[in-house]
């Protein structure tokens, strides 16, 4: 039984953790935290957690998280560059779900982040939490960079495609990405307000978003090379999900393309590759911890569209790190992530 | 004062037809039909109409439609080349809302439409209705054939962009566009209930909608030689909206482009162009005849975007059908379509 | 055509008293206020409102409102009674959104807003503007206080039926409303977020809503007599709409109620008192300034249930001020007023 | 391990079924029928079961079913009874979750459900699955007629008030209930298009609704004599969840109810009663069997409120049927059902 804490514990990502890690047979949460409720009991704050979860909040920096086997940090950028180094020192395995570890580039996360990175000697020792690309080094991590949200769904989608050199051409690959409310966070902002929200569509960051750089750096990685993506995010008006239409070039057919992946894919437990013909839908992913993925092509069209599809709390957040935790602390992968989605 | 009907008033485009003529200065509202309800009070159908609308619903093919100066016709796909002709005939003007004389190729439209056009010698007299495009054939016209939701985003982000030869690259232009749930229509099916459109984002059609050629006929058109567009649409929780995000590459600058559209924009009533740095929201085009546009460009990205906002059942159908009604009755262009957008 | 001014225009009242107003065509909006933009273009903020309204924000307190006919006051609570009486002296006509006038006992108000009203002499001045009640007196009303979103649809259903003496037993009446979350206002707060509302449904304030003396004030006015009234206010999982389920004990039939609603109200444009049988839904009244109303009666149950339909942000707030206006300035009752509800 | 089976397992509440079943470490899901997919993959009808769930759809009376240990029958009203007599015979035990088995009394049954029912003898046969009321009888239930959902989120509410003589009065109950779209079931019908339930919220069969004789029976069991309720649902443009405000007549104080439901309660696993002043959510409860319950009463009011929440398809259908599996099955009562809500 692993004892687990978690570093902010009252956003959407965090408590998604905390129903997960509840359900996990395999771990005791331990403790968890809020900058805002700190000293409260848990339920008191949430309303869902009234009967089933007895802790208290404590602080971010409570001693009790040294005591755990296993850290996930769901506070907001730059909180986790603060706690994660004394954790790892204590030998504590850390799962950061925040961007502080993702980029392997100092100057590169200080450009898009606004200020300095305090630990850059860690970007080495992160492992990027993508189980399909970097299982084996998940293995022996200690410090664990969870993939943002867009990026996951994104990456899924090509990591088979750019695998094999000149399947699809790296030059000038579109992104068109859509995400629910909760990957904007539970801050309150007068742009989220459901008033805001809700009967309305829209784009965002379309100058550049902080995934921009995640995900080409991961491409890179995969490919071996730069590749040339456009990435514009959109507001949808539901909270959770996310689907992104890649729209890529290849001298291949659309059935190849989808059979690159279906191979790729085989034995993953949470990447799905529909048949030709099929639409994935968010829906089928919410409150799962899959990743479901089509291939499409119109007649006379230069282009093929890869379709991807996750819950951006499960397999964009929380999901994808107990995934992680399983893999790190040698749990069967799986464990605590079976459920079925949640339909209607 | 017009006299005008309504052939089909009881899905969402008609009934957003009977709300917009019902306001409009110049119009007498003199009959609607619908084939479910044909001889029942209007009222009694529509509770929102109680004490508003006091016409009865004729059936499609009464008699009183060829007493009118404009008939509209909202009905399905293909039920309109049944009643044109004789509308035609009898010196009606016609605008028709429905796909029947949308396309320039009889063949065409067979392809898509699966059954053979039994008026094609209708297609040379029908006036495609994109005032921003035919405004002076529009005038004169007796047929026009009301542009889809989706050709009207798609189009209008890119007319001015492609009446300047090499201004962008025709060969490679993505069109990844979303709609709300009333695009779909009003007949019960079930993979439209709440239950299964509420809450999830799904791409659907992605190997070839029915607006993929009538899209490219309009930019081949503009461009004057072939357009190679992808597009994928995509359903949004949500009843009405459609956004469109339209990748393109160019040798100019994303200013340049923006300037372009505002330029050719500068006098149209009904669409606005933003100021770089600002995106486009469905919710402030919802309940108007606007399209509202914004360009963007990624550092490092080969691609710039445009983006592109209407309200599916007004400039994208009921909206623009009044539009071209005025221009084609000789009355002010924007009566009855001054209305805010409703907000929240 | 009259000068009209409105304080506070960028709240969810507000912003729809300026697409009222900019739609009405006896009216010219000449300004509008906000304390969180003055000075910005009005257009700048609000992105509907592009190309549509060139005002640039003013601050609520500057001079210009002095020179307007009619001042629209939408700001929060406490606002309104600190630029009222400035107006009043000025000649300014003065309609208040604000809950500062409504109460006739300035104790009353000090106990349910917790603090003392500054301006108590002006609560014999104020006219409660709800026109089916207080039509002559509006007429000549210098300050109008407009009626809250939940009383206006409770006292509706109820005024023909204490009008009568014991049509109904005023001992025990339960008004069970609901409402869309473009009642709770435009402030950033969490507990309004798409992803803390949506997908959910809950009461508040049951132990007592500010609303509560202001319904019994009212009804007690019509019936003659103190009314033992218990109301329960609930969130709604959308924008716009408010539904009242009033249960009411009656020797008489609910046949009898329903004509006496019907009677009562015959001449009344704004509201609709629906056949037996029907219910009335939020959306047949969205975007339109009309209260539904109908009558039920279970077999064997000892109750009749009123139920009763608005736009909290129409006949609930912009659309009965302006209704008030009309009648105040001399206008048709009906001007600005007459447009169709938006559907779907 | 128990073999269960599920007749009707794409509606709702069989889909539901379906997923606790399959996360139930007790139980193994050995057929599921469909009348509209009989013969195919499930895998293929709903894609959020590919990969999880390998059964193919049988029909309704395939002879599968007789070899189970458990049969839940979630088909519509009328298709369980032809069913369950042989279930029974062959020693199966039966969950029934629609209606044919809830009324005590056949000529009740056939008054409301419009059609004479064919095997009144199982009517004291069944055992209403209402653990909180009759665990011990469920203890060795043949056939358990699994509560409607209205009637659940009433009777937990009003079960320890009523249980106490005179502790509030039973001649004047009202309770205002509210549903998610979800509970209307998932056949393709044109109000219950996201188009016509998003963004409105409407009362129905507010002159008698099929679960007002259930509630009535419920509650005149408890009583000991007869309860004069009055009951009007609502339908709320969302997918899961129902809250009931429930009006009720006392001398004593609300914080005596309260602890009235505290005590009664206190040792059962799903009916959680909130401290005086909170409110429940029914966001709170959604995705997990809970009932939430809090008691109100405003100053002045001669009414005290009891709110109760839950989710429709859990508590409300599914969970209880599979709680009472549990019960019937001598596995512990929660097993399967420990999950938190989902949140957001």
């Amino acid at each position: 039984m692993l004892d687990a804490g978690i570093i902010g514990a009252v956003g959407y990502t965090g408590m998604e953790l905390v129903r997960l890690l509840h359900g996990h047979p395999g771990v005791h949460l331990r403790a968890i935290s809020s900058s805002r409720h700190s000293g409260q009991a848990a339920a008191d704050a949430v309303q869902a957690w009234r009967g089933r979860i007895g802790l208290n909040f404590v602080a971010h920096d409570d001693p009790i998280f040294t005591n755990c086997d296993v850290v996930f940090i769901a506070a907001p950028d730059k909180v986790s560059m603060q706690h994660t180094p004394k954790l790892l020192e204590q030998g504590v395995r850390v799962v950061d779900l925040s961007a502080d570890f993702r980029l392997a580039d100092a100057d590169l996360w200080e450009k898009w982040y606004g200020c300095a990175h305090t630990h850059p000697h860690l970007l080495d020792v992160a492992v990027y939490g993508l189980p399909e690309l970097y299982r084996d080094q998940l293995a022996t991590a200690r410090l664990i960079a969870n993939p943002g949200c867009y990026p996951t769904a994104i990456c899924l989608a090509l990591l088979p495609l750019l695998e094999q050199a000149d399947l699809i051409d790296v030059s000038d690959i579109i992104a068109d990405a859509k995400s629910g409310a909760s990957g904007a966070g539970r801050t309150a902002a007068r742009e989220l307000l459901l008033c805001e929200v809700d009967q309305g569509f829209r784009p965002y960051a379309a100058s550049g978003h902080r995934h921009l750089p995640e995900i080409r750096q991961v491409l890179a990685k995969i490919a071996g090379k730069p590749v040339n993506l456009s990435f514009v995010p959109h507001l949808l008006p539901m909270i959770r999900g996310i689907e992104a239409s890649i729209y890529v070039k290849s001298h291949s057919t659309p059935e190849a393309l989808r059979e690159s992946l279906e191979r790729r894919y085989r034995n993953e437990p949470f990447v799905d590759v529909l048949p030709m013909g099929e639409h994935p839908d968010t829906r089928s992913v919410s409150g799962s911890n899959l990743c479901r993925i089509a291939v499409h092509k119109e007649a006379d069209s230069p282009r093929i569209v890869i379709l991807s599809v996750i819950d951006n709390l499960i397999k964009g957040a929380a999901g994808q790190a107990v995934q992680n935790m399983n893999i790190a602390c040698g749990l069967p992968e799986t464990l605590g992530l079976e459920s079925l989605s949640v339909l209607p």
